[in-house]
């Protein structure tokens, strides 16, 4: 009976979400500039065994790091250092990760993340970001980056926010504005240090 | 009595702090590629009636709105207003916002915010971005502007970010780049969607 009751607590703690998931089902995909052909939405990604949602603990072992790796170096995080940051995340508040699963084979394909800013500006306002977009490439033409990232830009409006920003590659500028996005004149510069 | 220690209490809660302001008297202004001349830091910013330091509840009343709404709108915030993102932003944690303050006539003349955001990436790393920027114009030749920038910069540093970020107007490239931020080629472009 103990080793039964500990296991289910493992399952309840790895199903465990970072946000409330009931928030995605109320985006309008309408409302997005967007278009999707066909028409998909966060509810209703197009195949019945794609799930979007948001990111459980589970998920470390579902390969969410090995997708995250796709898209610039992850280093070796252990269980314990993952479940510590998705803590960290959950009890800061304003971190919206996001993803895609294929529940068929229990993988995490598709992660974009909406990160909230509280600011004093504009009337004690927030800001959404939208930061590291990833697909995994070998499902190609499933609308799977357009359907992540409209529905962290759809999130961010229904929170509040009064910007949604982003930082990206020239290649990528043509992608952004096919989703609402646009280079501000004379005002679109990111510049970092390392 | 009893209003002798009511008055007491808020004198305590006037000088909170939104962080530890410790911190800033270790950075090392020699390590910024920053031309300082003459060369002032956090802990000597030049005038003796000067003070660089993390933001204070107290700054509702020096005027800290008054010089953000020199950058952009802010609405009209009341008391209970501040009181609360100052709260939310001290219990979320990430939140380092930096003042300089005038002690001569008890007002903020300079501010800039550095924001932590927890990665998942880079071994669970965190970046920064410098956010909202101001400095009293009346205050010119004072290096106030170097001084903040490169404040909440050595500060990202500190907190061990990987990158430390931010956006900006084409007629602020060559200050930020003498302080040793850079426009990434071909990959330098920010977005927004409001």
């Amino acid at each position: 009976m103990m080793g039964m009751e500990k296991q289910h607590s493992m399952e309840d703690e790895n199903s465990e979400y970072l946000y409330n998931p009931d928030i995605l089902k109320k985006l309008d995909f309408g409302k997005s500039p967007a278009k999707f052909n066909p028409f998909i939405s966060a509810a209703h990604p197009g195949e019945d065994w794609m799930v979007v949602r948001p990111l459980q603990r589970a998920d470390y072992d579902k390969g969410f790091l090995q997708l995250l790796s796709q898209l610039t170096s992850t280093g070796s995080i252990s269980r314990k250092q993952f479940d510590e940051r998705f803590t960290q995340m959950k009890s800061a508040g304003g971190y919206y990760v996001t993803v895609i699963e294929d529940k068929r084979i229990s993988k995490i394909i598709g992660a974009a993340t909406l990160t909230i800013e509280q600011k004093f500006i504009h009337n004690c306002s927030v800001r959404g970001r939208l930061e590291d977009v990833v697909v995994n490439d070998t499902y190609r033409g499933k609308q799977l980056g357009k359907l992540i990232v409209v529905t962290v830009s759809l999130l961010a409006q229904e929170l509040g926010c009064y910007k949604m920003s982003l930082d990206c590659k020239d290649k990528l500028i043509k992608f952004y504005e096919s989703l609402g996005y646009k280079l501000e004149p004379g005002n679109s510069n990111a510049m970092n240090m390392r």
